[in-house]
């Protein structure tokens, strides 16, 4: 016999929640809190299964694997998932890596669930433009090297590196490129056409977690560094002079002036 | 007398963590459990004081009440402090607003821990830059909207507008300035210098607080509306098509429209 308590009737709503760049302990109080609170979580590739461990055991769990690039109709096919979930079994929390906002898409799915006149909710998390250097004690800003920072993606609609990362080269901001690894040689060849070959670089593979690997050079070192460190996606990278204050630059710095020394 | 297990003989180390925007719950889980830990929390004035009950009520809490634009000599007080507190009593929380690299002089306070050879540890927290205007449901990007986004300090160290402003507001970057709400006029002109004046724009005082309060408006109108709303710091400024999805947004569009027909 079902008890009665055991018979749900939720109204229908959604959470997006961002589950931060990986390591499970990165995702906010208020996320953790939705999750245990979900009927059904659909989760990301770039989502940590850890963080699954959140949510009641009772709840569905749907993997809607959809990496960086992939075509719009599988957007679309999440995004029924998610009003269908809603309608039929309630808290709907649609987790993604990150921020829900950063390259996330998540406004097309805020304004898919208005559509239906579900309630949506949003809670932030922590992006891996910032934490990831972060954690690798890179500030993206820091007083007398940069007033601000530039966060990109390397992958636009049409394949194409973004248009503004053309006009990100020339600046002095700390220029943070995200989904960037597979377009690494194009970007350094518009730092290189700035004339800022020297210019400090760090590549981050997947932040926060076990995989973690960190790659540092310069604009002209460190395509090379990164093919010896075997680094994949995901990864984050992030040109600066902020990338010098990183212990393991100092050896770089230390190499090239011994070279201009003999010259 | 005492007992043996109520004394302490820690390690000192020093745990930077980021408080997020302001809602308790928007500190991360890892962030709450250094909290947890620590024998003494130093923090900020832009830092909720309920984040605090987190902590022990054992361990010493101490206002460090710096707020964007004091003098150098303050931050070195503070430094001091840390390093006091952490070879005295062990494991400090130098516990910041919003994230500690993103204008929170984070790395000076690591570099002043490690010149005293005492452990230092970084814990991102949510910066406001993204996730205040993401509360907002205003997405720093958005596909055919913005491809990246550029976050700026409004208050540099010599008083004036970063540089980097002035070429933020030529470009097709979501422009996001934290610290900025005094300089927002300054900033308004640069847009109307670059004929950007139906730009759209949000101010948003306090983000995830209950003090939390919306300007929206164009470059043209956003001081007055501003003004009208008796905004005050602490503000983040977001400028960008983007905050053209906000519901508020919808008006002023229509009224617009509405002048174009009748010219």
């Amino acid at each position: 016999m079902i008890q009665p308590s055991k018979i749900k009737t939720r109204e229908p709503r959604i959470t997006l929640v961002g589950a931060g760049p990986g390591d499970p302990e990165l995702i906010t109080m208020k996320g953790a809190n939705a999750l245990k609170d979900a009927d059904v979580v659909l989760y990301d590739a770039l989502v940590n299964e850890k963080v699954l461990e959140y949510a009641s055991p009772e709840s569905i769990k749907v993997f809607v694997g959809k990496r960086s690039g992939a075509h719009s109709s599988t957007q679309e096919e999440i995004n029924k998932l998610m009003v269908d979930y809603a309608l039929h079994y309630g808290h709907v929390v649609r987790l993604k890596g990150g921020d829900p906002f950063v390259f996330g898409r998540g406004y097309e799915e805020l304004n898919f669930a208005a559509s239906y006149s579900i309630p949506a909710q949003v809670i932030p998390g922590l992006s891996s433009s910032i934490s990831v250097p972060g954690l690798q004690q890179i500030p993206v800003t820091h007083r007398g090297l940069s007033e601000s920072f530039w966060v990109v993606t390397g992958t636009t609609t049409s394949g194409a590196i973004s248009n503004d990362l053309y006009e990100a080269v020339r600046t002095k901001a700390t220029v943070v490129v995200l989904m960037g690894l597979g377009k690494l040689k194009e970007i350094v060849k518009l730092y290189q056409t700035e004339h800022k070959n020297n210019l400090p670089v760090a590549v981050i593979q997947s932040g926060s977690t076990d995989h973690e690997q960190l790659a540092i050079g310069i604009v002209d070192t460190i395509v090379e560094v990164v093919e010896e460190k075997k680094i994949t996606a995901p990864a984050v990278l992030v040109f600066g002079e902020v990338v010098s204050l990183h212990p393991q630059f100092q050896p770089i710095r230390d190499f090239f002036a011994a070279i201009k020394e003999e010259l």
